[in-house]
């Protein structure tokens, strides 16, 4: 009943942001592997398995020549762009299949994806999309923290906005995003899951209040979007109280639907470091005072202040149900009707993972 | 044989000096279970089990409201001073029977005191008293230190003084300490271990030298009465040489009968925290110089240095034993007369956890 | 298929250098045994169990007295030099037989040599010598540095010098010495391992230049004599290009027959200290400039930055393989003829293994 630990493998990660991948030799681990990743002069991202086949020194701790082949800085072992070994020192011979992993690397919407599993069943067009962090007309801002913490904390955290009023309060929470009820809906074909809030006559948070420049009470509207395991995008619209968008407005499409209104979508990418530990990529783009850099500033600052209240949070929940877990094999919780949307992201994972032939722990169902 | 590391449950165990609490969320772990503590508006202290039960997050990392209602503070679930939860976000209906745990207390003594075990059998009237720490015509210093080791290491060295030649030279100990033989007695109906050592022609330690301003040769008193698990109360006396009390002088009851000598009562309250951690609260209480700050600065800080000394060395034979067992499965000692406080107070400690249905490794008997 | 973590025990070790163990308790670990050294008043060595058998504390945390005698600083049970037990506090019986352990102890060329195993089999002709460390005409720099990695990958590092070009460039490490084949000997009856690298025209290292004062293109022989699991052996020759010694000459024997050329004996003593952890005892002598302080300080800080590379590359290295015996049970290399050396050594540790009864993982072959 535990929180799950187990990691979906055959799917699309985020592994970097581009701008941090350039010429020198970086290293991230993901879903449990060691990678080494670097761009190439053609400006092609790569990304190898981080352990030379000879002693196991890590690649990352390395060389880069000629633009693209790392020496192994042990006993200079070298390899190219695929992987594969092409000098080791004193002899000539190259030994039979000598090389390293090499992993599919897509980089789209400014992120780089890399894919793990199987390669057989990498498909670049199953990459859900964040067009808004690349996109004309939009600005963004973004960071990344490490959470020692399993995936599926910072998935719980994110599917229920409720802990906003009491983690978050004097951000972005308000006493109507606890109090009003969600929504939630499946699309198991399209492997999404969808809880939206809709505030009809709520207060404005400070992190709207502020970069918007409203005041007084707003329309709010919460619609998230998750495809899991990696991509979850918020798509937040508030507005002056009683401002609503033309029929059939789709929260994250057609912004231009709906003159006067605010848009931002808050994207988090969550890509298991290990078992117990999770790369949280958050993301904030706006179609609203784009070219204000006193407003990027403030986004910035206060978005990495809520993510930190989370890592926090995160971080304890860890210690205490691992020990939970270490003592009595399980960890009891307790669900409501703030959950569902989590939970029913639980249940996606729980066929993602049977999909991939692992045992889950099962999900709790008391609601 | 090595030396133990069960837990005793069924028993009251100091879990706070009372000064600690206040309206504030206090965490604490005891035996294993971690403890959010708060004293309510009326005064009463409060024991709750500091895991939310919607998804474990500590309930000390979180809001006292009113004066006594825990609003967790992730996700809002509340809790009176019972337990029972009250609130939950975003719904009306609280799931039925959805509670922490709540702890009995007493305070006593100017301690707080709690049971963790089966709270049926909680009977406070068996909780050991320390009067002198909250009685007219005495004054006390007092500390606390976590030690890095089990329970079981700290009972030993507090049962065995001769220790204090070696260990606490220059501050308490002194050639005789060591050199005179001890008498022990065990009164397993009342569930305590008692040992004497009567020095009649002693050095005056640097400790009762300034506290007392005795110079040269003192008798001096150590009754040790230790009731296991918590609560160890050495009555002291020191007196210049060859002054003695009346017939009949009860050591720390009768200090009236007892003119002309300086009476210490030394209490340790030894909670265990974890299976290889344990709370060291220590207390000296003195029926001299109670109105004298600099005697009370001196105590405070000489006591405190000798509690460091057992906390480094007891530390280190924590984990000197833990290597050893983990290489070798067992611990080795290796027993003389000195040990017998210790080796009866190690055989009522396996009674109890007979009582309480635990396997425990025997107590080494090689005297 | 992983690097060996087994511990061969009948076997001398260097527990220390001779000038780190004086009339003070010194404490080190050897093959997971901790030990209490010191040095008596008559000048010689002792080596005892570092616990006391009373309640394990250890003993180098205690006091020495009449220049022979450990009083445990806990309780006072006092040892002599051969480990017995010749006090305890509060009664005249000493409790029959007992005892610390004592380990046999041999001072030789500056170093403290111990033997751990069976005392039976503890042959002083058997330890190996390094005689330049303490012999007219030649000047010697040492250090000692802990590395938190099994003893055989410190045995691998030393054993393939290839890696001098990519770990140590700029040191010692030059594009000839990883393009130099290497010739492997092994000599089973005396225990030893020898590798050898002549380069007949080579770059000289900043090493050599700087110490030498040579300047130019360089004959440079590196003959390895490594008697396993301790003594590793490097005598380095270099001379100017086209120089070579009379016929007959023995590497690291007979540098009067080799006039003209510079001599420098690197010596490693490779000593466990635990199954995950070695001593890497460090000592290069030369037979020139023997009496300039410059070339040792030189020598020193430049040796020291190179191991302290060593270090750093072993450390992660055992990191990366930990890791991947406790995921996948196995650790996966690919050896080439760099590594004859190494794999030798290991097949010789593996005989060593077997003769104490000891199961050890396969050394890999795919070379």
């Amino acid at each position: 009943m535990s929180p799950s630990t187990v990691i979906i493998r055959n799917q699309w990660y985020v592994a970097a942001y581009g701008e941090e991948i350039t010429g020198e030799l970086f290293a991230r681990t993901i879903c449990n592997e060691p990678l080494v990743i670097y761009r190439a002069e053609d400006g092609e991202v790569v990304a190898l398995s981080d352990r030379c086949i000879h002693r196991r020194f890590p690649l990352s701790k390395s060389r880069l020549i000629s633009g693209d082949r790392i020496v192994c800085g042990y006993h200079g072992f070298t390899y190219d762009r695929e992987g594969t070994c092409v000098a080791v020192p004193a002899q000539t011979r190259i030994p039979k299949g000598a090389r390293v992993a090499s992993y599919p690397v897509v980089e789209q919407d400014s992120l780089v994806w890399v894919w793990i599993g199987d390669r057989e069943l990498a498909d670049a067009s199953a990459i859900p999309r964040a067009p808004w962090l690349a996109q004309e007309g939009w600005a963004s801002v973004r960071g990344l923290e490490k959470i020692e913490g399993r995936h599926s904390l910072l998935m719980d955290n994110l599917m229920d906005l409720s802990h906003e009023t009491y983690l978050h309060g004097g951000y972005i929470g308000t006493p109507e995003v606890a109090d009003t009820p969600i929504t939630t809906e499946v699309d198991e074909a399209a492997g999404v899951v969808r809880v939206s809030r809709h505030m009809d006559d709520a207060e404005c948070p400070p992190f709207y209040a502020n970069s918007t420049g409203m005041s007084g009470r707003i329309t709010r509207w919460q619609d998230i979007e998750y495809q899991p395991p990696c991509l979850y995008r918020l798509h937040s619209r508030v507005a002056p109280q009683g401002h609503y968008p033309a029929e059939g407005y789709v929260p994250g499409h057609d912004a231009d639907d709906d003159p006067g209104a605010f848009h931002t979508e808050i994207v988090y990418a969550l890509t298991p470091e290990t078992d117990h530990s999770v790369h949280d990529f958050w993301m904030v783009a706006r179609d609203f005072a784009i070219d204000d850099p006193e407003v990027a500033e403030y986004l910035h600052t206060n978005n990495r202040t809520v993510v930190l209240q989370d890592v926090d949070a995160l971080t304890l929940v860890e210690r205490v149900i691992t020990e939970e877990e270490r003592v009595g094999g399980t960890v009891t919780e307790r669900s409501i009707n703030i959950d569902t949307g989590a939970l029913a992201a639980r249940r996606m994972m729980k066929l993602l993972a049977r999909a991939q032939g692992d045992e889950m722990a099962d999900t709790p169902a008391r609601v």
